[in-house]
């Protein structure tokens, strides 16, 4: 089965590099067929809520989402991150749109419940509630969506999503109408066999070779919470997950890929 | 013909009035059947950008978008007020979809030339260039768009855009498929025979009146503008055009209306 859906989550790192990002988008914008972008926020909404004198508050290196937190990142990530890459987009022929969880009430998330931290305005999203119908409709007229890590709870409240979490979500429950191939681009050019190595990618991995690389203790702290992401994507009906560096994954839409193919 | 694509543009005197707000967005997410939302910005993108140190700068009583100032609009219109009004309708129930002119290239627009005065990233829109193919069919998923003033000149860059203009211009553009009602909602009953007394409303004009209008001079400099663009869209396919306060011109979609139409 071929691949008819392109599933990209791109992350800060090219958000907040300019030269990166431009070369990302044209990567991006010459993917044929059907495709959707989810990006992360970067550090701009930090370095705006700085101004704005709202602190950025962690606990145990977790960021919380306060009241005024949330409408920074929903001005920052919905609004002035999203719509830029859209106006970009469409610069390069890519007919963008841009949209968060809340818009046609796509994904629908469950603010965090308080346990041992209250995350505040954090939403997880409810995998099995998204609706797709819309989503389906604006790639069917060609329209090519583009997601900023923003939920709701449906009772009016805006919620920080994790943007991996919104990526393997939609993967998931896209893959009842296509074949997804869902994209993560991060800073390496893939999962490594030495992680001092930046060239020692591994091109493939299985449930067997994931099963020998545990037992190897071969993945680092960094890397696992990927894999499982990705496996449990593919549990849920995802026909392949990509992880590589932006420059690499992109470029290649045949077999042959860059990165590391995961099915 | 039976109206079938109610088109609403409401201002900032109610993006910036909670109470007036809220019954605004029950009343507009019980209107049945199609419709669009457009709003203004409000006063809160000053705020921040007072706050983010971004002066805001007048020419002759009009503001200048410098390119501070249309990041401060991006953020503010087309994320935080744009998406918080989507979040809000959809807990009362309306499928709403936040939108800028550049999402699926909808309304593309060319920067205003400078003559005598250099207005910035403001742009006027392509009218008869407006595409409405995503829209429509989001429009027959039964998803309800809400536009923020923004467009984009198809070169990477976001342009502000007078709100009026969006309306009447996607109302214009929808014409082709649909019997459009364009309301503008404002901070008076409708067009006054006596500016003196706010409810001398008249309740119909047509272009005879409006003629009997102009040479009995009892339109003030207000309002005169809004009624030329009336006209324009009338004149360019559009049903009729509501004008009124925010609290009337929802509440009847019969016939019978309050406010005054221009048809």
């Amino acid at each position: 089965m071929m691949i008819d859906l392109f599933i990209i989550k791109v992350g800060g790192n090219v958000i907040d590099n300019p030269a990166l990002l431009q070369s990302f988008l044209e990567k991006f914008a010459a993917i044929p067929g059907k495709k959707i972008l989810i990006h992360g926020g970067g550090k701009i909404a930090t370095r705006i809520g700085d101004k704005l004198g709202i602190e950025s508050k962690y606990v145990d290196g977790r960021r919380i989402t306060d009241a005024d937190t949330i409408d920074v990142v929903t001005m920052v990530y919905g609004g002035l991150v999203n719509k830029q890459l859209v106006a970009k987009l469409q610069s390069h022929g890519c007919n963008a749109i841009g949209l968060t969880g809340a818009d046609a009430n796509i994904i629908p998330a469950v603010k965090r419940p308080v346990k041992e931290i209250d995350y505040g305005f954090v939403g997880d999203v409810y995998t099995e509630k998204l609706h797709t119908g819309p989503l389906k409709a604006l790639l069917d007229t060609g329209v090519t969506p583009v997601f900023a890590p923003l939920t709701h709870d449906g009772n009016g409240q805006i919620l920080n999503t994790n943007a991996d979490t919104i990526a393997s979500s939609l993967a998931i429950a896209l893959s009842e109408h296509y074949s997804v191939r869902l994209i993560y681009c991060f800073e390496k050019k893939g999962v490594l066999r030495d992680s001092a190595d930046d060239n020692a990618v591994i091109n493939l991995i299985n449930k067997e070779i994931y099963q020998q690389l545990l037992a190897e203790k071969i993945l680092t702290d960094g890397i696992l919470p990927k894999l499982q992401n990705a496996f449990g994507a593919i549990d849920n009906g995802v026909k392949e997950v990509l992880i590589g560096h932006a420059d690499d994954v992109l470029s290649n839409t045949t077999p042959k890929v860059a990165g590391t193919l995961i099915c």
